[in-house]
């Protein structure tokens, strides 16, 4: 068998999140729909990870694998047979035991924050323009992150996580005009925890809570000590780290 | 009587266009409610010129009176009190005979064209990727706009204009990455006159016709020699020019 990977990214808004479900609608299942029926066989991909009901993609990979010799074309195919809001940007064999899950060294995932109201990104930033935000005091508290690993805080409950460990490689936010824009990487990431993490920085940033209490937040862990989850509609990935070679 | 000027912009995805119309919804109504609900007086207001049925304005203008005064309170009022998709940037006082309408010097418009299948812009930009267009076509065909200024062959017709002559200030389109991006300006434009030519430029630039060929279309006088029209979700108003001083 030929081992191959696909990138692609798409636009969560219509999906009850990447992964296949018995029942709603995945970009995972549009994928492999696309693919089993383009190539003619049962395509089964695996992800490099999972992304919530709503949320984004600008850089995604899975593998799958197939007999068949592909070529460039299968992308403009792909493109064709798939909706507007899944888009294959490239196909590309791999040694036939790289993973996309287990062998990515890093995720990144980008927020964006609108300060004003904007109404080209309703569906891509949360609106947060009705109070300001202190992003100094936010990037404050971004730094608290780098001293922890155990972010069981900033997790959804009752997953099937071995650990909540991840090494944080990023974290800062910046300001464009009246967007801002957060940017998180780390080795792995639990569920919801972006989400998790914006919440409570927006809580720092609107000085409900300083940035110095972050330190408490990840040492209680527990969930509810943590910010409300911040909208889906604007948290993207928008890379995975591979060694090709 | 004091007039005011209101600076906002819209995402027209949801209404039939700018101006207030008898049945289906539209930015003026949405606009007109909320001032005259805020204000707790019935409040008209005279638009800078209307757009199509979703076409976006990322900068519009209108007047209105009122014996009130007004700050910039105002401002976050309507905000809130707006749908997401209108956004009012400024209100401030003019001169009692300053006219949104006729004393504009002029319009700008852009209309973007994604040259690879783009899951973020399916509704801000064209998704022409199945077909290569050429730019550089494109760009010859822009310098003969600026030899007319009858555009009767870009116009809607049985429209109430008295006149079809436009004063052409600019007509470009660049490339950035896999968008295009079309600017025109122009002291006036008629009824679909830019979706009109972004469509006989599309032609040019895939080959249906050449550069040159967009002479005998404004000489035929005759909209039917024009190309489709492009979509309206890729259109946007983007500046009005008016001398306040």
């Amino acid at each position: 068998m030929l081992r191959y990977f696909i990138e692609f990214s798409y636009n969560g808004k219509n999906y009850f999140g990447y992964q296949i479900q018995p029942k709603d609608i995945s970009v995972q299942e549009e994928l492999e729909r696309a693919l089993s029926t383009i190539l003619q066989e049962k395509i089964k991909t695996t992800g490099a990870g999972r992304t919530d009901t709503g949320v984004h993609a600008k850089k995604m990979f899975a593998h799958f694998e197939t007999n068949q010799v592909l070529n460039n074309q299968l992308t403009h195919k792909l493109n064709s047979f798939l909706p507007s809001d899944i888009s294959i940007k490239r196909i590309f064999e791999v040694k036939d035991d790289f993973h996309a899950r287990f062998d990515a060294t890093f995720r990144t995932y980008e927020y964006y924050i609108s300060l004003e109201k904007n109404s080209f990104t309703q569906d891509s930033a949360w609106q947060h323009w009705r109070k300001p935000l202190d992003i100094n005091k936010m990037n404050e508290a971004c730094k608290i992150l780098f001293e922890y690993e155990d972010f069981t805080s900033f997790a959804k409950l009752h997953t099937d996580n071995k650990t909540n460990l991840c090494k944080m490689y990023k974290a800062e936010w910046e300001q464009n005009g009246t967007e801002l824009k957060f940017t998180v990487s780390a080795n792995r990431f639990l569920r919801n925890m972006v989400r998790a993490i914006v919440g409570t920085m927006v809580e720092v940033g609107s000085g409900k809570i300083q940035p110095e209490d972050v330190r408490k937040v990840i040492e209680d862990k527990n969930r509810s000590s943590a910010g409300t989850s911040a909208p889906a509609h604007a948290l993207y990935l928008v890379d995975v780290g591979y060694k090709f070679d």
